[in-house]
């Protein structure tokens, strides 16, 4: 019974990554949407849509045991439906960094960066703010990061321009503490902690594997496969996050179950 | 009989637009595939998939005369395929900016500007060749300027430090002319003029109008009638195209016509 993950596309190959270093044993199947990408883009509706037929895809054809939803954008918009539809567990990007910035956050101020639609899902916000009614949440969508990332533009002026244009007015309302609330966001990593050395940063790669550990303890054979509804050019730019024993298959888009 | 117009989302509204403003007694149908837009970072195969379902659809349930396929990485794989497939006028961006380039340019040094599909298919450079197989054409993707253009930055310092950036090589090649091969790139064209004054630039949306001319002479009842695979936040910000009598709808993904 292997661990599922989807994403909207190749971005979501950094979880996919994590999770298959802290689970060797683990068999895992990704499902990256890239004939549809990006989800941040859609309406939620779209976005709840796609996020159910991933899912089912996964859970009919793979019969993967847990899921992992790798995308901010479906884990903000699509969590509660995919958890009534499936009886297995869900898990999202969104509650693991949560947890781990009221953990760190010393102030109790917080600021959340994502897309569009994660940013005006309220997702984190409102999640945040359930467990710890008495913080602050300051968000801000960054919709230029995923082009700037994708363009490998990481060190470029362009980008440091963009980090201090978005990111500024949330380090004025005095946040310690800054979710990266998209998939691309931590390959800025570097470049936001050197202009803001001062603030935390949570990476929700990271942190959604205790979240896994937390409820699968399996040893399985340890198969790696890759589906993609397409082979982008994007998709070229980023093959070195499949690793070397993944086996990689082109699906069709009616290949995903509709619902 | 209406021409049917199709774009991988709602960019295509300014060819639409125009279309409209020429042809005020034609019956016009847009179809806007938001649900997967943009189609210039997917692959060939998908693009072409993709644009015989938008074109049947258009086709079939519409029964439209003549089929403009506005959006750029479209015309640049597809047009080929769309031509075999049905019985009526196919009309792309890519040949009337060429013919437009052609009749401008002095010095026979012609730009391309455009999605990395656009560029990397090399439908413009092609086509100009083809015509004129002694001049020169230089090509640069330029991926920002449509997040750049989608997020309203028109005049922010980042857009002019991106277009010197794109544009500054195929000037210091010697261009006199710069075709913009994105529906998305007319709304820069006042940067790229205040930077490149003496630079002649080719827009697809206008030039277009001349090849509808030349086959279609219809007296219509005029109505325009626009339908979306998604109400995406983009269609929101670019709503006033639409045109004050025009009928919007949603349709499903799966009222696309498979092929």
């Amino acid at each position: 019974m292997p661990i599922g993950i989807f994403d909207s596309g190749v971005g979501g190959l950094t979880v996919y990554k994590s999770i298959s270093k802290f689970f060797p044993d683990a068999d895992l199947v990704y499902l990256g949407d890239c004939a549809r990408v990006p989800y941040g883009n859609k309406s939620k509706e779209t976005i709840i849509r796609y996020s159910l037929e991933c899912s089912s895809y996964l859970y009919e054809k793979h019969n993967v045991d847990v899921l992992v939803v790798a995308c901010n954008s479906a884990s903000s918009y699509a969590l509660d439906v995919l958890r009534n539809y499936f009886d297995i567990p869900v898990i999202g990007v969104v509650e693991p960094g949560v947890e781990a910035a009221l953990d760190v956050s010393k102030n109790g101020k917080i600021g959340v960066i994502g897309t569009y639609a994660t940013v005006n899902s309220n997702a984190y916000k409102r999640n945040l703010l359930d467990k710890a009614p008495d913080i602050q949440v300051f968000q801000k969508a960054c919709p230029l990061f995923v082009p700037l990332v994708e363009e490998g533009m990481i060190n470029h002026p362009v980008t440091y321009h963009m980090v201090k244009e978005y990111i500024q007015e949330l380090v004025d309302k005095g946040i310690d503490t800054l979710i990266l609330g998209c998939t691309h966001y931590p390959l800025l990593k570097g470049v936001i902690s050197s202009v803001y050395p001062e603030i935390k940063i949570v990476d929700s790669s990271e942190v959604i594997i205790d979240k896994i550990k937390s409820i699968y303890n399996k040893k399985e054979s340890g198969f790696r496969k890759v589906f993609l509804t397409d082979i982008s050019p994007a998709f070229k730019k980023l093959e070195s996050l499949l690793l070397e024993n993944s086996k990689m298959e082109k699906i069709e888009l009616s290949e995903l179950c509709k619902i």
